[in-house]
């Protein structure tokens, strides 16, 4: 992996602009808690941070990058709204800033979502359309309709102030592993598009250069891993499926990518199998709903992906919106 | 209500071995995190905070009370080590405890506890005596127990320094409150024998006597409720059930009932329903896990059972410890 730590400039965002999305989301996001527990402590030999995006408003960080691009549309855009694409955490991450800040939103949602994620969205005041996501393109569904409306797309991950929103995570990681008195020796991040990773990239490397950040996939959506190893975006199969509903993004994003390969450590993935474990380990020793794409950071951590883990390891676990019926037939399945 | 607030010295504990308890628990216990959902505050129309003892160690509160009992326990009775009864969750947090300050232990435990609750005791490295909860008397068993060893006897709530412990809660509740810029109205706790409930009013009271403490109870086990209102104290039905299983106290304790007869503004009480659609929702909106006993006084908010719920209303969730089997069944029954 390359460790270089290219200057600021030379990306679509910088430490300054997570510090102004932060200012923006002060009062409307949620300073989601910095979770430590002692079980998971000792089983893996160091100390463990869970950042708990659950909590975050919607469920999910999606939020934090929805709120901040929403924020700055400008007054002559406003009143022809907002359209998104999304499998369910953006969807309702944008729905809900929206509503915050007066805009009308509809979300291009593929007809497979979870039923809680399209529930919610609805709940939110959003219009929603339907696609199938095997034949249909999402992109060109959602452009069509902004174009035909003149409202403002608002991509996933793709966007600067999107992976700006998504980075003050981890200006609010440093800053709550201080107030426990430790810095933070590694992070590690789940990987659709890269929005989350790359912000929480730019914002910690700014601050602490000597922490490692680690993204992480499921193992059929590897696409991130593959490009930091190739060095330019790789594409997953057509046929690739995974129960981690948010992270089924095929090719690391056009802006993302470019920050990622600078600056992580490296790309790591996981099993859906391993995936379910940690959602079960989560329920019974950390009490914390997680669902499969949220999850899968842990997985990584408890299946011994990252390279070490003494010292003070972050994980974010991203989100917790999965269906009642799906999580209890994990938790009775046979582990 | 009696809503006088007697000097300290009325009773067995005072703010003070509360703050003692905190010092001995500092660096042991979690501070747990104090959870804040705009998607509950706009639902009660007032600002709600959740203390999540889910992420305390053992995954309920009890462990406070233990530590704080075992740490006093002078040298030369520690070899003889420690007995107790419970029907899981303190005797998790007494076998941590012990495990902690180097102490065997001892647990009676009815033989239909949650088996979750048993397999973490007995991780934990503590001896389980099963009884039958519907023809023994865990009482007796106990007390037989510690004088055949000589060992001490950790009650589950009638003993002043597990009084002081579960209060450390109610000051981390005011702390907590404070740093995020507010006081707070009324504090919502649930109530087995009474131990948490006296020690966080004690606590709470003496810093901040204008804020109102509320018992909440499974509705078959109102024992504390019925006391409060006729003065002294009342005894269930024994054919009392409720699936509240850290919650089936027949009859308030002897030591806790005159703290909360003169410190506590009303005894509510909750349906098992309620507390099932509390935990589905704890699930979909708020992303933890709750046992059902966890879940009484959020069941006692959500159903409109304090007298308001302006202004800022406090609630405990005492712990998460539900085997995965019945918590599946509970999320996918019809509510």
């Amino acid at each position: 992996m390359n460790r270089k730590i290219p200057a600021p400039s030379d990306f679509v965002v910088d430490a300054d602009d997570i510090r102004s999305a932060a200012d923006i989301l002060r009062g409307h996001a949620i300073l989601t808690p910095l979770l430590e527990y002692p079980v998971l402590n000792e089983r893996m030999g160091g100390r463990v941070l869970i950042k708990f995006e659950g909590a975050q408003i919607t469920g999910s960080f999606k939020f934090r990058g929805a709120y901040n691009r929403l924020a700055r549309i400008p007054a002559e855009a406003k009143a022809a709204g907002v359209v998104a694409w999304s499998s369910g955490n953006h969807a309702q991450g944008v729905a809900a800033a929206a509503r915050l800040l007066g805009l009308a939103a509809t979300i291009v949602m593929p007809s497979d979502a979870p039923a809680i994620k399209m529930a919610n969205t609805r709940a939110l005041g959003a219009e929603i359309i339907a696609y199938d996501r095997f034949t249909e393109s999402r992109e060109k569904i959602a452009t069509a309709l902004a174009i035909a409306r003149g409202a403002t797309l608002v991509p996933s991950f793709d966007d600067p102030f999107i992976i700006a929103g998504q980075g003050t995570a981890g200006l609010e990681i440093l800053d709550q592993a201080r107030a426990l008195g430790t810095g933070v020796d590694r992070i590690a991040v789940c990987c659709g598009g890269g929005g989350l990773v790359a912000g929480i990239a730019t914002a910690v490397k700014s601050a602490s250069p000597e922490t490692e950040i680690y993204s992480v996939e499921p193992a059929a959506f590897d696409d991130t891993a593959r490009s930091l190893a190739s060095g330019h975006r790789e594409t997953v199969s057509p046929d690739a499926r995974s129960i981690c509903d948010a992270l089924l993004t095929p090719t690391p994003g056009e802006l993302t990518f470019p920050i990622n390969r600078a600056l992580l450590s490296g790309g790591l993935s996981v099993t859906d199998d391993e995936v379910r474990a940690t959602m079960r380990f989560a329920f019974e020793d950390l009490k914390l709903v997680m669902e499969p794409g949220g999850a899968v950071a842990l997985a990584a951590l408890l299946h011994k992906k990252l390279p070490r883990t003494d010292g003070v390891t972050a994980v974010i676990v991203s989100g917790a919106n999965v269906d009642p019926g799906f999580y209890a037939s994990i938790l009775t399945e046979v582990g």
